[in-house]
């Protein structure tokens, strides 16, 4: 498929191979937890993100922080490359072996190591996943906030520095993470923080640990803030004559300083998809889809000022979810959406935008954005993380259509271009990856970027820790 | 008075001289800004810390981000030592000039920016102080709710990821700046972060310098978060029969996951200080200051339910601080504290402890603590930020007493074991500075110290940034 893709449009490819003492050691150490086998190989070697890249020559299985500590000691020796690998819900190419080099994979890490329930704090290792978290924790009346929607490990939602549906309320994984087990580039392991709820003591790693990717180090535990589970849970849908009032609503929303926990909008062409999808028969038009926490009263004051924003910006009445189970169905929908869009173009791949920008220029941003999609003629459909500032443009492009690709980057760059003229950032959640390396230096000048890089070189001087990602080299 | 202190009680002296032609350029460019009059130094060499140290061989007072680069491109040239100053009200040592060097007075880079209230940030220049800047934005109906007691910098918070009173729910500086104009070593002028509330994009500079004690570049200008002032503000005071029940109280408050706004405990020592320093007739013995923000109802939710927590634990009557001059009479009273302490013993220096525990390990902390300060002997007052499992023991002792001096550390390093062993930091809030080194390596592990002075010697390779602070050498 590549071969009809511009080259400028391609990763830069790299490849190092792995010597065969190293490939011998492994083999040695985690017998046939260290697979070389293709069908392995190939599976942690895609993500859903644009790209088709070479797959890693090796992936070991780990199951400790210490057996991660030996794959990357190994590593270090002999200059390959490693990238930790969780769910592969990644969107940007964070996954891809474009240097080649070992697939760390620590979807077996799966252990909630201790729920500190009097502190509302958990530790667990790093392939636990969200979903799966909550589920485990779930006797404690405690609950785990943050959704990016697809199942993450908490690993890769840190790697990321993840937010989505609930972080208008509960903060990013920025907030969230305490303290970090990381194994660094040499090997050895290290722990940032402590469970203490705020410190002083030097620098913040565990904060310059989140959102880095894989370049520094591989997190192997991970302590995280829990919330009280909310006395009460409300949702409601309102549907909008156009986006602007939807838009116009959620800005008020965030302005009035309500402690609203999901503030998420949905386009026409979104709602068809997941009534498609899910069977649904929500009106097809742009809709907020909203949840509110807190107690019986609070939600009640919380639903009234809503309720009074939404009709005077023309919103249709409130639709109610109170049940969990009628909210549990909302909240699927919401989340199928990435799988829903896909299934109105058969065979496509999206091409994701993840801007996000001051609340107060969420119109600005997101109207122009609107028009251009429209006349590109291009499939598209927008969710957004709208209570954040924070949208997303999935383009559905025909994987064997050079130009539409083309097409479709080129409004990302419009897009990208409007987000930063606004004060806004490139990525609110999504990561630089493969994909906005270029739009990195735009945001934050050369000048950061190199004191980024000064940094990586520091900590990681054979470039070792998951290369080619966030910058390049 | 050094003379008197044991030598493992000193700060490392290692003055680097300022070449002439360095005085000769500052001079010819700042004019009389350039100081190098003793009051003036003496001035910018000492703070609230138990240290006496030469003071630095020059002043220059800055007035712009360009000005401040300037300084630093002439102390990179020559490699010599600078120390942004802000309002001087460090407990640690930070701005003292046990290297020599330059003091970068700050406190003329003190105009708000730009206030962008539709989005609920504002930007500042470094030397703005929080009581400045939230007599500035208050027409805004937005205030800023970071408050360490002292009429701080904003800049000097950032360096020391300040919190304090409110930090229980607002959380600190590290939740609440979202982007930074800072000077590097090499006197390049970077931007880091947006306006955006969250982002993905690349190594989270801005947190790495949050708390990195000007170590790591001059903060000039700092963009925040802001928050709409509370429709319903209410502020209590409770008494206790003993600090185990105070104590009691504020676990199952924050366990209950009331959103309360403030939550400090005085002990019977501070109480009574308070009394005499400001007037007050309050009950002399343990005591929380609670405050409450919210709608009406939410604030009247939030009462009935600690009113009962605490009357579960033999709390004696809430007295109710309604209209704003009460409240600012209380806090007042609570920011005093420091002072009032100092008073009591004419003449003392004060050495403040600043361990964080989590919430369920407070008691365990804090009840042992007491009865070591009771039975040394040296005169002592407690306030704590305990919602946030924060607490300070003020030790007042007489400068010429180096036993006293002695006992005082060795009770601070007893605590801070404790603070340790219970998963807690050695500093809050106040930062490492001088005085926590050894601390800050029994906490994070000489590994972990590693990786912060890798990063040091990577973005700072003459070592000219505040040196001898966080770590020597």
């Amino acid at each position: 498929m590549n071969a009809a893709i511009p080259a400028h449009l391609l990763p830069k490819l790299d490849p190092r191979p792995v010597p065969a003492a190293m490939v011998e050691a492994l083999k040695s150490r985690f017998g046939e937890r260290c697979s070389s086998a293709l069908a392995v190989r190939q599976q942690h070697g895609r993500d859903e993100s644009v790209y088709d890249v070479p797959p890693p020559e090796l992936v070991v299985f780990c199951e400790s922080t210490d057996e991660v500590a030996a794959v990357v000691r190994l590593a270090d020796q002999h200059a390959v490359p490693v990238i930790p690998y969780g769910a592969g819900s990644s969107l940007e190419g964070h996954l891809l072996a474009v240097q080649g080099g070992v697939s760390i994979d620590l979807s077996r890490m799966n252990r909630v190591v201790e729920l500190q329930a009097d502190d509302l704090t958990v530790t667990v290792q790093s392939g636990v996943t969200r979903m799966q978290l909550n589920n485990e924790i779930r006797h404690s009346g405690l609950f785990f906030p943050i959704d990016p929607g697809a199942d993450a490990s908490i690993g890769g939602m840190c790697a990321t520095r993840a937010s989505g549906t609930n972080a208008v309320r509960y903060g990013t994984m920025r907030e969230n993470v305490l303290a970090l087990t990381v194994v660094t580039a040499t090997g050895d392991v290290i722990r940032t923080g402590t469970r203490a709820k705020k410190s002083s003591a030097g620098y913040d790693l565990t904060r310059l640990l989140v959102g880095s990717e894989g370049t520094l180090g591989v997190m192997t535990e991970i302590t995280l803030k829990l919330y009280p589970q909310p006395e009460a849970v409300s949702a409601a849908i309102c549907s909008f004559p156009d986006i602007a009032a939807a838009v116009r609503t959620t800005i008020q929303i965030i302005q009035m300083g309500v402690p609203i926990a999901r503030c998420e909008l949905l386009d026409a062409n979104a709602v068809r998809a997941v009534n498609r999808h899910d069977k649904l028969t929500l009106r097809e038009g742009p809709m907020l889809l909203m949840e509110f926490h807190g107690t019986p009263t609070g939600v009640k004051e919380q639903i009234v000022t809503v309720e009074q924003i939404a009709a005077d910006n023309a919103g249709l009445a409130f639709e109610w979810a109170e049940t969990p189970e009628e909210r549990t169905r909302l909240w699927t929908a919401r989340h199928h959406a990435y799988f829903a869009g896909l299934q109105m173009r058969p065979g496509c791949r999206t091409l994701t935008t993840d801007t996000c920008v001051p609340i107060s220029r969420l119109a600005d941003c997101l109207l122009d954005t609107v028009a251009e999609a429209d006349a590109s003629g291009i499939p598209y459909y927008i969710v957004g993380h709208v209570g954040d500032g924070n949208f997303h443009v999935a383009y559905l492009i025909d994987p064997n259509d050079p130009q539409e690709r083309e097409a479709a980057e080129r409004l990302n760059v419009q897009l990208v271009r409007r987000a930063l003229s606004l004060d806004g950032t490139c990525t609110g959640e999504h990561g630089i990856g493969l994909h906005k390396m270029e739009f990195l230096v735009a945001e934050a000048g050369a000048g950061t970027v190199d004191v980024m890089r000064t940094l990586k070189r520091a900590l990681d001087p054979k470039n070792i820790m998951n290369p080619g990602k966030i910058f390049a080299a």
